[in-house]
């Protein structure tokens, strides 16, 4: 089928993903007095007498905001916010049918990082939850840093984060199949744009020890100061003290993640790598290598950010779980305990007997597996008493 | 009935008076891949190309955003964006039950008029209109005048407009009973805010000749230079040459429009008015005077904008048709067309045999007012040509 073809006639269809809906009914003078004036005012007044109330008396504690200034849509890159819509569209209704959530897409019409951060704080109070997407690196640490700090409510960037959780999660069941430990393992990370840098930070939290950035021009060197402020940094995590390429890199290694470019890594670079390498070749929609030639090269297991091939590496299965187990601890923000937790419940929502080279993660419309990562994240912020006054 | 007792139980109860639902469902991996990854690129990549595109592609073209800073929400004054939401959920309730729009409710953690004017800009792309709702005068006026030059969606101040076409609807009416005819009558507006200089304004459009604007200090004159812009423009269009007090300016009038306080009007001021004097005492939710008292005083018809009285003069008749039309016409604007319009529809949606004294307006739950206000509203965009390309 012509994918693209039918998802155009079917969003002419469709006129839109998502919709707004009364959820209450307004028949008579009676009705309209509660829900409308003069009655609206009583819970207005408890809500000014302490806006805490405002996640009891409005949709807000089950609504989360998808916001993006359209510069990283997709592969598309910098296709501007209304071009941005249907992704967001798409977004909200996953967060809708997979977490149960009110989700509200946003397209800020701003390329600037001090009128992004400004524009979501000036909205956030009609918010219980910022999802950032799409941003373009190196904007969107800024952005979310600074909301972190600035909000009450939790702010999750997906494209980072996401990403890293559902990453983590295919290598946690990958390395149980190699019979291989986190700790132990070599890994590579190819591409240390948004989604390179997170995966790399949150594979040194679940206990990696031996990880190794890699860029357009070769291994990222701690102390190299021709590199950007944020490849610097994790160069200084990384620890890394020999520079080289990407087939340096390889050599001997466990695990290569390649968030980068279509067609940039060859079988013979796979073959460099250790005994039952796991190769998870993100790049969308083409990978980093087929999978068919990673897997004759040698490679043990393969995943994709492609629904096309086994093993699809897809942050759907973290977001709407994510934000539905944060709103339901009336968690204040969504800390490290929170991501590992997500991490570890699609790992274990794939049943032992399923758990195969060509199965390591759940499929995304696996509605059990939503509802474990809800559950765990809203298990983790009660543990850490990341909650709400 | 407690109203407050009851709305506070009720919306604790409800937790939120709308919702946000996916439209389609995701139930395999072709769904997934046609409302979300790889396919939604091809309907990015079309508006991208062509952004008006976003309102076949998207929902936007039935998505209003119901805006507000929080400052003048209800009677109750600045109460803070966060308590403003209850009121603005009820708005967009109403939206989607009266005019089957999608409304978002957004309040903003602001009151500067910049940052309220670049905040509403900066997310305009998501939506296909702005509805500008309980924000105080006179910021009201300058957000209202800069965001319709720079935006090319409608915009529209309900505060403003929504009450001036229901008070003109309730006028045009009772003007009929009294046999009277607008450009003949004598109309004093008391109270020179938001809503008495908007209804002012319409008046004139409708074909009123003589109407005197009256505030705290009495009459408003053309030519004095202590009042604030708005008053001077305003007593400059109604060429008031000779001041004096609410008595003076009540002494033979036709008309009383009370846009100001509770009880600050008496009976003796409503026996210096004309013959069949009409009256509508709109302070809400204790009005200028009880109606009771205005028709032992003569009153012919008397209006409130409480639902516990006849004759309540309530814009929730106005903006769910007004924007139903204007986006059934893909209108780029509200034009003064529109306005009339709606304010004759909903004249006219009043049954001949049922036009009373005490029955000048549809009730607010009548849906056939709401679709006559829309049919008419899109007919009025689509004669000025008053349309998006």
């Amino acid at each position: 089928m012509n994918v693209n073809k039918i998802a155009l006639e079917k969003h002419k269809q469709w006129q839109g993903k998502i919709e707004v809906k009364a959820r209450i009914g307004v028949k008579d003078k009676k009705d309209l007095m509660i829900a409308y004036t003069p009655g609206v005012a009583a819970p207005c007044l408890a809500i000014a007498k302490n806006p805490q109330k405002s996640f009891e008396l409005t949709r807000r504690w089950n609504t989360v905001a998808v916001i993006t200034d359209g510069t990283a849509v997709l592969g598309l890159g910098d296709i501007g916010p209304e071009a941005g819509m249907p992704v967001m569209e798409g977004k909200c209704a996953l967060m809708n049918i997979f977490g149960g959530l009110d989700a509200v897409p946003i397209c800020l019409k701003t390329k600037d990082t001090d009128e992004i951060v400004k524009t979501i704080k000036l909205i956030s109070g009609s918010f219980g939850g910022i999802n950032l997407e799409d941003i373009g690196a190196p904007r969107c640490f800024d952005v979310e840093n600074r909301l972190k700090k600035e909000l009450d409510i939790p702010v999750f960037h997906d494209d980072q984060h996401g990403t890293a959780i559902v990453t983590a999660a295919a290598l946690l069941n990958s390395l149980k199949l190699a019979k291989k430990k986190i700790e132990d393992v070599k890994i590579v990370i190819n591409g240390p744009g948004a989604a390179g840098i997170a995966i790399c930070k949150f594979m040194f939290k679940l206990g990696a020890k031996h990880i190794t950035m890699v860029g357009r021009h070769g291994i990222l060197v701690s102390g190299d100061k021709t590199l950007s402020p944020a490849k610097q940094e994790i160069a200084k995590l990384c620890k890394t003290k020999k520079g080289g390429t990407l087939s340096d890199a390889l050599t001997g290694a466990d695990v290569l993640i390649g968030v980068s470019a279509p067609n940039c890594i060859t079988m013979q670079q796979i073959k460099l790598m250790a005994k039952k390498p796991i190769v998870f070749v993100c790049a969308n929609p083409i990978p980093e290598i087929a999978p068919q030639k990673a897997k004759k090269a040698g490679a043990f297991v393969v995943g994709t950010g492609s629904s096309e091939f086994p093993n699809q590496i897809n942050n759907v299965l973290v977001f709407p779980g994510m934000f539905r187990g944060a709103f339901d601890a009336k968690a204040k923000s969504i800390n490290d305990e929170m991501m590992i937790a997500a991490a570890n419940a699609i790992a274990k929502s794939v049943p032992k007997e399923k758990l195969s080279t060509e199965f390591v993660l759940p499929l995304a419309f696996d509605k059990s597996a939503h509802l474990a990562v809800a559950k765990a994240v809203k298990l983790a912020a009660q543990k850490t008493k990341n909650i709400r006054k």
